[in-house]
């Protein structure tokens, strides 16, 4: 099943040159997901070919403007372009009061529904649960009400080994009982078990999305062995106190994040506007955490590779 | 007296790729005017080195997105540079309540004022006089309230020939007057009519903002002489019909427009996304108004050239 994430934005607070702020795409089985929605994020959807068409869910962590100002233009050009197939969007609670302020001054009528879905920071909830992925959220530690989210794959059935249906002569009916885990007992009475017959399906993969927050342990356990974790790294970490006062992460902290979850890898993002190159950012959160990414706006990244 | 307007974005309704919504910055003697900020403006002034830092006034034509979605991220990104001198914003009355319902949800409390100016459609009003400009809201005609600006250069003071002074011993005190159009009587009680010894300033410039409106002649006399005409073509006028639906103009329209109103030179933007290139919009308004430019992101134009 494909499961990536695209960066369609790696800024905090204010934009530079080439560095839009926080967005990111996910191909999942062919959905598309849209974490956060900074300020140009629909532009940026332009330039890198991400069709909002195709997207049917938008998460929003926080109220901090470069993770949602892109939001009510892209909900508007949805209704322009003729969208007329519901939207599930999840946010903050007062997330509906801003968008509805904005589309009754603009005298505007969206022609396709929002669904709105509350998200809180009391503890973590299941908010979706559909026929690839459950996400919960990850609730963070933030100047601001901000959640994470935790997508993860749900586990598929076992696959029937083709050449065994043929061979044993498998009845269609049993296909759902043996892809459960069932053994199979043949029409001439001989008993296979069920790993002689099937193989296992991959292992679900899980990308946890972790902006913005201070290095907080409460949500280790519920982030680790993530595939992919992307975490805020805001900072270097000779600006720790800065970090601690703004409620931010290192890049350091990134890495100790991940090396204490046991993410498989860390894709780190998020980064002020202070840091015109990355390379040491990534080289703070190696020193820690060796297979670390760059959160760069336009490239790919594969959960589970 | 530099009086320039450098185009940040043409786009009207949805952006297409590499055309941002509407904003434009003017250059009026050095000082930076910024008339309307759709998304993505202040990374459109990072792409064209137009500082926020030197922004002292924003207009707001009315509250469609594409016309003020990049305020609140540009008043965001000022207040976390660390701007400290006021501004004066100008737009419709609900445009405030949107700025404070956002920046309360981002717990946040600029470090500077926000003089906030609201704007009426009932009649033209001059709502900002200062030592080089007045500007005067323009009442349009649009599906909600609108207001285009006109901004007019104050009429300068008459300039004394500088070989006049010497040769006439003229006394510093009658400066003043003899800018303002005194004649002068010299000590031995020569006379010298004031245009023997000053000559004229520069005619006023003026260019006019008029975004969006269906084609109203109850506009015309305002914008009457406009040195530089912005008018908005968002159609073809083969889409006659949907422009007038949309209260919107058609590059005839415009061109017709400036014919009518003697304008000196007219710019065309704001235009449809279904328009990937945009020849066939600027040949219908050259074939009413030949003096015509499109605006194009980035490209700035003298007022008066």
């Amino acid at each position: 099943m494909k499961f990536e994430v695209t960066i369609l934005g790696s800024s905090s607070a204010t934009p530079i040159f080439n560095r839009n702020p926080s967005a990111q795409a996910l191909n999942i089985n062919d959905h598309l997901y849209l974490v956060d929605c900074g300020e140009g994020t629909q532009l940026q959807m332009l330039r890198f070919d991400i069709k909002a068409s195709r997207i049917d869910h938008i998460f929003i962590s926080h109220l901090h403007g470069d993770h949602y100002l892109g939001l009510v233009g892209l909900l508007s050009s949805m209704h322009l372009n003729g969208r007329s197939k519901a939207l599930r969007l999840f946010g903050p609670p007062e997330l509906k009061e801003i968008i509805d302020l904005q589309l009754k001054y603009s005298d505007t009528t969206l022609q396709y529904a929002v669904d709105f879905i509350p998200t809180h920071t009391d503890k973590a909830e299941v908010i979706l649960e559909n026929q690839d992925i459950t996400v919960e959220t990850i609730p963070l530690d933030h100047r601001i009400a901000c959640t994470g989210f935790l997508f993860r794959e749900k586990r598929r059935l076992r696959k029937i080994i083709k050449e065994k249906i043929a061979e044993l002569d498998i009845p269609v009916d049993y296909y759902s009982a043996i892809k459960k885990g069932a053994d199979y007992v043949s029409s001439d009475g001989k008993f296979y078990k069920n790993s002689e017959i099937t193989i296992a399906p991959e292992e679900p993969k899980a990308y946890a999305y972790c902006s913005d927050t201070l290095y907080n342990e409460n949500y280790f356990a519920q982030i680790s062995n993530a595939d992919l974790l992307y975490h805020e790294s805001t900072f270097l970490n000779n600006m720790l106190e800065r970090a601690q006062s703004t409620y931010h992460t290192t890049a350091l902290q990134a890495g100790d994040i991940a090396l204490k979850t046991q993410a498989k890898k860390l894709l780190i993002g998020h980064f002020s506007a202070r840091y015109k190159t990355l390379n040491e950012l990534l080289d703070e959160a190696r020193s820690v955490f060796p297979d670390t990414e760059l959160a760069i706006e336009g490239k790919t990244f594969i959960v589970g590779d």
